[in-house]
């Protein structure tokens, strides 16, 4: 009976099963850990079959850190709806849910896991990091960013990317705190970069100017205001022409 | 004579020039493109001899990789006096003279380098990692770090990190400007911090009251100030305990 139905499987489904049960497996223990004998006992099949179907151990998870990477960068798509805030709390939402679910598979794909040191594992990286920034980017509705824009972005993206492995190693932290977290060090890591560049003042002046009182970065501004003393004065000259 | 100064060469001497050579190399290329017959020709020995010093390419930029990574660390070392903001301000101006020293160097021994996918490559960096994290703490006068605080740093440091490689890609940004931010995105993300957690915020209010009005901090408050529109009301049962 398993025989018969193991013979139905077309090979494509066959590997998205290995796939999708090594990243099943990932969930929980580093990739290092999971041995090729374990994928074949959970998907029910003998190790010289699952063979048949990767040619190698690293080939297997090459496959499943693609799929891995492609559903990362897909949680990066939110609607273009509402105020900026309100938007990368989505997101931030979306990734930590990957992070619980892909926990230790997520700190391989990011340190190369068990492809590190190939050209295909950095291109993997690469590519979840390029899609943060293009969704990012688009969002802020700036066809060509100043390198300062870019900078920012890029910046904040490793910094979620930090910040997440450095959450999962323990999880000191709670979840949602962090998610709301990261959502203002944007707009402080975006306060400082206004400060020096005309481009992303322009541009995070407008993203503020539509953000609500109650939303993530009014809640900010609220939460500094009361921590702040008032601002020593500076020399006017010292700062930048446009801020004068 | 070239033969006999060669001679009078101790091996740990030999070493020791063998890496420099290759240091200032891998300061103007990656090094995966930098062979062993160019830095036999710079050090003036023939390919041969290197081998007998090193067994293979790998051993002998393994070894400069650790040196790299010894005087990167080295770096993050400066006196314990005046305003927190000067210092980092010195540190960050020390690192980027490392940077421009090593540019190519540095982003391959960030990224694993040609002895990437190695574990002593994962420790290398970590090194580097702790190190930075380490004299930054000590600046703070912090004996027993919270997780928050302990995130807030390593996050500064990775982000640090993240901005000098995409600096090193291009130098679309001028340096000074950059070491400038970086400074100010500690303070930027050290405020946020302490808008969630009562340490952070004792010690931050604690480093920013000694800070005087035309140090870094000082002018970060002041650019913020310029931009800021007024903070909208938040009703204060949004703000955690301590901020009301």
């Amino acid at each position: 009976m398993t025989t018969r139905v193991r013979r139905r499987m077309g090979v494509d489904e066959r590997r998205a099963q290995l796939i999708g049960v090594a990243l099943e497996l990932f969930g929980h223990r580093s990739p290092d850990e999971v041995s090729i004998d374990e994928i074949a006992a959970a998907a029910g099949i003998s190790r010289p079959l699952v063979y048949h179907y990767f040619p190698g151990k690293r080939s297997l998870y090459e496959a499943a850190m693609k799929r891995a990477a492609d559903e990362l960068s897909a949680r990066f798509l939110v609607a273009h709806e509402g105020p900026l805030g309100a938007r990368l709390i989505r997101v931030m939402h979306r990734f930590f849910d990957f992070l619980e679910d892909h926990g230790p598979g997520f700190a391989a794909l990011m340190r190369g896991g068990p492809v590190r040191g190939s050209s295909s594992a950095d291109a993997l990286v690469d590519g979840v990091r390029q899609a943060a920034y293009e969704q990012i980017i688009a969002h802020l509705r700036v066809p060509a960013p100043s390198a300062r824009l870019e900078l920012l972005v890029r910046s904040w993206v490793s910094l979620a990317e930090s910040t997440a492995l450095l959450w999962l190693d323990g999880k000191r932290v709670p979840r949602a705190e962090l998610e709301l977290q990261l959502v203002h060090d944007f707009a402080a890591l975006a306060s400082v970069s206004a400060a020096y560049d005309q481009e992303v003042a322009g541009v995070m002046l407008g993203v503020f100017a539509q953000e609500p009182a109650d939303g993530p970065f009014g809640e900010l501004l609220a939460r500094l205001s009361a921590l702040a003393p008032a601002a020593p004065a500076v020399p006017s000259q010292r700062l930048p022409q446009f801020l004068r």
